[in-house]
């Protein structure tokens, strides 16, 4: 099995680090062998880099690169409560939410940019069942905000 | 127990075959006892059988029977990924996902197509916890999206 | 361990007793150690106490005393299936969809209410893994719609 930091390393994924959690909510939980962190939006030290709504303010290819900024903060959530991510054993379930103008149809595509680093990190193992519909108004303005569900080893 | 290729011969249910996925995503996920399976639209073929939204250019009738035909591509999700439907114990959670106009506030009544396949299929062990929330814009332009998770014996 | 019946009576939280489901659905489902339960509005015997969207005919304030309510009603329902609220060990995942009209997106500020309630009640084991986003509209008008999985002990 790779080691998860060798993989981020060889492809320059930086994982940031998350501020402090200051509500009645947590970065996630685990429960059992299951995993469950807090949705993400596309922020970078607790601000946005992406702002908008697909179809609207932003184009498909700007969502992609704020659903796998959001997806990358999923994976600053896991690390934050595991400290080794090599503990995760697979990634289970991811729940994209995109912030659509009216007609806009291609939330998969918008998604696939979360879909697609989390393969890059785990392979096949980071294949993951999921869903992606799209919503009206997201924290702050975000055009995505995503979720998911790891298996630990 | 029943049968359940014996209960869908009886009731006429024909479990469809999806094409393989081509993205970084799959149809489903096992960990441990829990398979969560991706989210579906009501597609025959890969092709969607229903378009638009609730309260504009469907019924709740129509509605009805896209959220249950969405319904039956996740049985054959579970199908694929399970080789034998009589490994499903239970069918643990259902989401409902329901392109909304302004105004339709109907949405549970839309999502008991789906609801009411999976007690069709497992009776008492196919009730489910379930929401129903009515969103903005749907892959494709798609009226309802389901996805749920099911307990392995 | 404190005693939640206990807690619930210092508190002055009077967790409501639900009507029988009537449907293909249920209040809640357990499969191994979780259980999940039904997403629930801020209704009291069966009625909207409010009703309408965030940003338009709600304040922040009122969405949060809904959030609050509708998960007083999870809570009914984990009390309903379970029997005995002490049996639940920690609150893993709460889900929180907000009614919002165009441009409001104080999402996490609305399903605070929910998320505090649920950490009065149980306290460190109360906090939870969250997502909150904005949707078009809800089942009935209501403003939130809230739902959670909780782990067994």
């Amino acid at each position: 099995m790779a080691n998860i930091d060798g993989v981020l390393k060889a492809k320059q994924i930086v994982v940031p680090e998350l501020p402090q959690p200051r509500f009645s909510y947590i970065p996630g939980r685990i429960a059992g062998k299951l995993i469950y962190v807090s949705g993400q939006t596309p922020t970078k030290g607790g601000v946005l880099v992406y702002k908008g709504k697909l179809g609207r303010e932003l184009a498909i290819e700007e969502g992609y690169q704020a659903a796998r900024l959001a997806a990358l903060n999923c994976v600053a959530e896991l690390k934050l409560v595991l400290g080794d991510l090599n503990r995760v054993k697979q990634i289970v379930k991811l729940n994209g939410y995109v912030a659509s103008a009216e007609g806009f149809t291609q939330q998969p595509r918008v998604i696939n940019g979360a879909s697609d680093l989390l393969a890059e990190i785990w392979g096949e193992q980071g294949k993951h069942a999921r869903k992606a519909i799209g919503v009206f108004e997201l924290p702050d303005g975000a055009p995505v905000e995503v979720e998911l569900i790891a298996e630990l080893r």
